[in-house]
């Protein structure tokens, strides 16, 4: 994996849904350190709170790389982001993306930064091609955690519980398999973009052998009940071989995101068939709990909720952005043998 | 999605093994009227039975393509071939091939392609993106042969009932989703090539809107089964949208083809989990029954295997290559409203 030029000024572009900001947010949640500041289009309704820098301030105090940090549907570069992406480049600023279309398709952004001397580069391009899984049971253990939807709090979930793992000197690596989580680990798979017969392949290159009591705490992907990304969820499921899933959810959401005619699981759903399929190739999956989302509640709701679904299903359910002795419960759930 | 240059002419090479040979034979028993011969090398043993033509010859015949029709352990181009591949080139054929290495990549093909002023056609490698899946309802009727392994009969099943539907003048349209089904269909997606994101966009793009009547019956790829292809089969069984599946299995297959620790699933178990998938897009989806692959058994024991299981599962079973009423009964199955 190469080193990402760093640190990072974050690009919002136009965007209107913090759902689509959701790598800039995740790298100021996890590498503050790593963000001097965000870039936005007047159009945008949605902030990070770092202090706003045009890419010229930004380079002047230290900034060595434009990083995207939206993702909208489809993952396309829209044409009224260019001339901000060309001002970042002539700043002296690296561009950093994780979007499916490569930046050197788009004829200006290479020749400017040919001219400047300045990087292009692909998070989400893998950098070589993977084999065909072979499900072959692997030393060490593995945490994955899946969902009842996409964007719901699956990468959050893994680095609250790396987190966690690491506090009480349990060896534990957080495993990167989508953009911003490789920008915060600067290592992984970007498992969307995987030719879909290699996805499983890939994801057992992700969380290799390994000691017997290391965990690789692998960040989720899709869904298998989303009607477009259930195919790289399955993938994922069965190349970790996860001893342990978490399965993530957010509290009041009652439909596939941006697909009102797609109705979610029960939670009690969503961890049978996940664990159905794990089990394929590793027959004592379990689920260790439910991570819930409760950004949208009170804190008074949010801790009733949590106290209500863990009696519901009998698991404990945490979420992981409110700490607290709930979370503490799902961690050691996590580790029980 | 692609469209071949036809008729062609099936170059099989240095070929001594029939099993290798497959594409050519697929070809030769699923669309004879686009074979116009074959064109081998001195070393071969084994034949199609076409008239054998050297290109020159094959083009004054109409045929439009060479096509690579043996797929030897590997999937490269031989060394001893090029020279061969070299003559149809000059001779006015494109060429078409659906190994894994690009055409391309062989330099003097490139050159020679160029200067006559032929094409490379790479069937595997998908000609263009494909959007995310939206999971909207599309007009016109689906059927989907999904498997409890790869390499058991989906593709054939498909064929099968497509010209079963044919010949009771219902309107059909055969989709490919593999190489050599899209040289037979002359079209079609290679499904397990596609980024792992557009698995199910590109199968909601290989069967659109269509008449209320017309059916589309698709090529099933992998297996929710196994360890390595499940992500292709579950993307495809959402972007399908099917209203019908039919479950193929090979009599007396125990364990995924080449990984003999995992156990094939029971076809009501298989049926059952591609049903509970299949309804999240298409919520009447039902499962009209059995295409069992008897190849090797003798007739009787077939017959009365296919009775048996029909009798077990409560569905038609039958195998399309000994067609019978077994068959017809099944073909009823699936028109059934």
């Amino acid at each position: 994996m190469m080193q990402l030029p760093q640190p990072y000024l974050l690009f919002l572009g136009d965007v209107t849904d913090e759902i689509d900001a959701k790598t800039a947010f995740g790298l100021r949640d996890w590498a503050p350190e790593l963000c001097v500041g965000e870039f936005v289009l007047p159009q945008a309704t949605v902030t990070t709170g770092l202090p706003r820098l045009m890419p010229a301030a930004a380079h002047q105090r230290g900034a060595r790389a434009l990083v995207i940090g939206i993702a909208p549907d489809g993952g396309d570069i829209a044409p009224a982001w260019i001339p901000a992406l060309l001002s970042a480049l002539e700043a002296g600023l690296d561009l950093v993306s994780g979007m499916h279309v490569r930046l050197e398709e788009i004829a200006l952004l290479e020749d400017t930064a040919r001219r400047c001397g300045r990087r292009l580069i692909n998070v989400r391009q893998p950098s070589r091609s993977f084999p065909v899984a072979t499900g072959r049971k692997r030393s060490g253990r593995r945490l994955l955690t899946v969902g009842t939807d996409c964007a719901l709090g699956k990468k959050y979930t893994a680095l609250s519980i790396a987190r966690a793992f690491g506090l009480r000197d349990v060896a534990a690596s957080f495993r990167a398999t989508g953009q911003t989580g490789i920008m915060i680990a600067g290592a992984g798979i970007a498992m969307d973009c995987v030719v879909a017969d290699f996805v499983a392949g890939a994801a057992e290159d992700l969380s290799p052998d390994a000691a017997h009591d290391h965990w690789d705490i692998v960040e989720g992907q899709g869904s298998l009940f989303h009607p477009a990304y259930a195919g790289v969820a399955l993938g994922l499921l069965h190349g970790t071989q996860p001893d342990v899933i978490v399965m993530c959810h957010e509290a009041g959401r009652k439909c596939v995101h941006g697909l009102a005619g797609f109705a979610l699981p029960s939670l009690e759903e969503a961890i049978a068939l996940n664990l159905h399929h794990a089990r394929l190739t590793n027959p004592a999956a379990r689920c260790a709990g439910v991570s819930l989302n409760t950004a949208k509640l009170s804190a008074e709701d949010a801790y009733r909720l949590l106290a209500k679904r863990s009696a519901d299903i009998g698991l404990p359910c945490a979420d992981p952005m409110r700490g607290g002795l709930a979370f503490d419960d799902l961690v050691t759930a996590c580790l029980q043998a």
